[in-house]
């Protein structure tokens, strides 16, 4: 794996332009994937990510159950691979082994990290109190990793139905903004 | 105005792909506007959308009080202004003077759109539970408008720090996701 740890402090970066994400769950040793756009940041440190998984999910029972997952960031080289795990349910199809992702141990969490994605949190559930009634799942990220040699990801972000934004060119502005 | 009204069913597509937005209140016949990536959609339609809004900003007390807002979403031109209401409190200082930002009356709530930018959607408090422990706000849409002459418009991501991505070209997929 070519990906270093990352400081907590910085995982906001990653995740407040909005990527589409791929998250990864276990269970009695059989992973799954799903895609998903539905996130936010809701702190920086220790960091806090709230995101939707909808109960038609296969995900959403794993990750009730585990109180553990991934958040794998992917770039658009993945695109196929993207809307493929959003168009395919876990239930009964190996998604890692049908869209060629190679699933890598993670340190902390059973979910495996995605060894073709730039960056992966290992997430555990923080409060699971507006699961009922949104399906919002409110994560810690206990671990970051990222692959420093890639300076510039084209990130991925869903306008709807198959269309994507790709990441475009970054403007700096100064600014007392964290 | 040169906005025209946005099926509700279609908002989904303007909040996913993670702009920075500048949200807006007004208390009293007075008007704010602050800058926020912290927002995530969470159900499609009535449209959902949860925020964080952090109790060190003038918005919180505000929004709390009239529960009510308009997230406005900026294209890349408007980055500086963008970045000043994100640098600057509410408190003492009228935005929209001090960024030459123009407020319209908006149609269902208090708080106006702004003008300059290209989506503008209007949001009642939906539920507060998460208000006291994450500062996280549910809002519903109750309507949304948009400038149909802006045919590729080119939010602003934030990565941290005053950078921001551009959003870059889109590419599409043949996809089943909504």
């Amino acid at each position: 794996m070519t990906k270093h740890s990352l400081p907590l402090s910085r995982v906001y970066g990653l995740l407040e332009p909005g990527p589409v994400v791929l998250l990864t769950t276990a269970a009695k040793g059989r992973a799954n994937v799903m895609t998903l756009s539905w996130h936010t940041m809701m702190e920086f440190e220790p960091p806090l990510v709230g995101c939707v998984i909808s109960d038609r999910n296969h995900s959403f029972g794993v990750l009730k159950a585990t109180k553990e997952c991934v958040i794998n960031i992917p770039t658009a080289e993945l695109a196929a691979q993207v809307v493929g795990c959003g168009n395919t349910s876990g239930r009964k199809l190996d998604k890692f082994r049908r869209f060629g992702l190679t699933a890598v141990a993670a340190s902390l969490v059973q979910a495996p990290l995605i060894d073709e994605c730039y960056a992966a949190l290992e997430c555990r559930l923080a409060d699971a109190r507006l699961v009922a009634k949104y399906c919002f799942f409110i994560l810690e990220v206990r671990q970051a990793w990222i692959d420093r040699s890639r300076k510039d990801p084209r990130t991925l972000h869903h306008r709807g139905k198959g269309a994507f934004m790709v990441a475009g060119r970054t403007i700096k502005l100064p600014s007392k903004m964290k």
